[in-house]
């Protein structure tokens, strides 16, 4: 690969340490490649993995760390053999930036299954050695490929959430075949991924019930979501007359919570997909075997259809609802993470707060 | 429903008690029915659930219990209204005798799952209030509609063991579209239900991997049964080898073990079916959602299915390996069954020594 360089430098907010504390940082982005694209980020998603890798939640953080991996902006340069995208294009990159081409699964474009392992968008380890850095700053280069185009319809700010809470729910909701209108869905706890879960279920015409630890997100499931129906799990009335009713479940708690009240919903051969990300997974087998039930994992998508998961949205009118913030909030804006205190998506306006 | 009378005296084996311990017993099969079929039972299989029921194992057994629901025979009567038998035809009936067949369930012919329940062959109660009693006995009377055709190719020793230890590995192996020639099975534990997943792999063109705890059946896995590879489950190195490989596992193993070694041998988007009955599922969630795998449970099949088994069996020339028995060795051989010492289904010879 040839390359020009570019030299722009980049101003993000790092954490330096597992306080997690956030605060500006300069670095340079690396040297545009032929294939690459050059991105002025206008705005970025704040994910749950922000947290995780900001206060090294897993012990592999790779300081000074700049999160942020549902990233939207403007193209500002294309390397010379970049096909897909032209300067001015609106693009989004999500939470991989690179993977070998190769493999039996880049073949199939899941590239997040790349069998040398996908390299994270921040706080991973590039095939160059260089630890990649996130969308909490002004700009990315990012080869092509892993980069999407987003209709200059759809609002940039509105697209950052969908490369990964939308991805996250999408994807397994098209493997495991959702999309069949007058089926029943319910979605496990109500957060940036439960909240797209509802209104993909929607867009496919299911019937979905929602269901949450506590009444305080009723009303907007029921009137700002749309869902048809939301169930307090604790209150076991309500969940057993809804036994063997459901033909799908998407659980997006990531918390540590049985799984058997959910599993006795699910119809005869019904699927409980997790997104969610609990310590273990521990069910009675009669849940299982007797209901000829499945329960499946998934993790973001490819990137063939997180391109279709963009369009859609923009065709169906699919929209995360956000809290737009500037970058001076970020802090806080974790911790409220952590708290669940967010509905249902913080969003960093980049361009105008980080300068 | 008209029926007539039949009143010949049904000769059995039950067990009276907890101990299990089979002894002869007589009793009157119902009346013919318009839509019955009344069998002169050649052969049955003996299963594991024949120890549960007649040792009282779930708390729930109504002596005398006569077991058996891998049922072979012939018609010798048959109602005014039956359609698909004739006298002389030789038949077999699973696990089930019953259903409301009114149902979402019975309607898509998947009896098993019956919204009121399906009657089980033995030590259920019948519609009608009566115990159902099974295939350890000369004869059984039942509507049409739970009874299977058996080509008069196929022998009737090798039909009985189909119509539970078959279908239960089948019936996943169909809905989880494993019948892909050239993608690879693993298939844990090695009894009736393990043996026959191995014929029903090799049938399919898949490339079959054989997981035992022992070295023990390792030649005949290979040589009799046609696995391509076989691998003592606790060889760390060997399992190792084989790290994210197969696109699909069959569980059949019934008592508790660890499933994360399993799960980490499955490629991206692998599935792992368990059909044997551990006293919990328990695994890592990052196995399950990082590899976007599924794990599902499975229970028999409904009746369209069964007959497209069998049929399947008959066409490939699928036999299960037997052992064909007097019912004198009844009670030794589900001690046997037990000791896990059958390679691989004892078989009743019903007709011969039992009179």
């Amino acid at each position: 690969m040839s390359s020009e360089s570019v030299g722009e430098d980049c101003l993000g907010w790092a954490a330096r340490d597992a306080s997690g504390v956030l605060s500006p940082y300069k670095f340079n982005r690396r040297a545009l490649g032929s294939e690459d694209v050059y991105i002025k980020i206008t705005h970025c998603g704040v994910c749950y993995a922000d947290v995780v890798w900001t206060r090294n939640k897993h012990g592999d953080s790779k300081y000074p760390v700049v999160p942020g991996h549902e990233i939207a902006g403007v193209v500002a340069k294309v390397g010379s053999n970049v096909h897909s995208f032209k300067v001015g294009d609106h693009v989004g990159v999500g939470t991989y930036i690179n993977s070998c081409r190769d493999c039996e699964y880049c073949n199939d474009r899941l590239e997040i299954h790349c069998v040398k392992g996908s390299v994270y968008t921040f706080n991973g380890v590039d095939f160059d050695g260089t630890i990649t850095k996130g969308g909490y700053s002004t700009s990315i280069v990012v080869h092509e490929r892993y980069c999407f185009m987003i209709p200059k319809s759809y609002p940039l700010a509105s697209a950052g959430p969908l490369l990964c809470a939308g991805i996250t729910v999408y994807s397994p909701m098209m493997r495991h075949k959702m999309n069949q209108p007058g089926k029943s869905l319910g979605v496990v706890g109500l957060g940036g991924l439960g909240h797209m879960a509802v209104k993909f279920g929607k867009a496919f015409g299911l019937r979905v019930t929602v269901f949450s630890s506590s009444e305080s997100k009723k009303e907007e499931a029921l009137s700002l979501l749309g869902a048809d129906n939301f169930v307090v799990s604790s209150n076991q009335e309500e969940m057993a007359a809804l036994a063997k009713s459901l033909d799908f479940i998407i659980d997006t708690a990531s918390g540590d919570h049985p799984f058997d009240p959910y599993m006795s919903l699910l119809k005869i051969s019904g699927v409980l997909v997790l997104v969610g990300f609990p310590s273990e997974v521990k069910f009675s087998p009669a849940n299982l075997i007797l209901g000829s039930r499945t329960v499946a994992g998934s993790v973001t998508g490819g990137t063939k259809e997180i391109q279709e998961m963009v369009d859609f949205c923009a065709a169906k009118g699919i929209y995360p609802d956000i809290e737009l913030i500037p970058i001076g909030y970020s802090n806080e804006a974790l911790d409220r993470v952590i708290n669940k205190d967010v509905k249902y998506r913080f969003v960093i306006d980049i361009e105008n707060s980080l300068k």
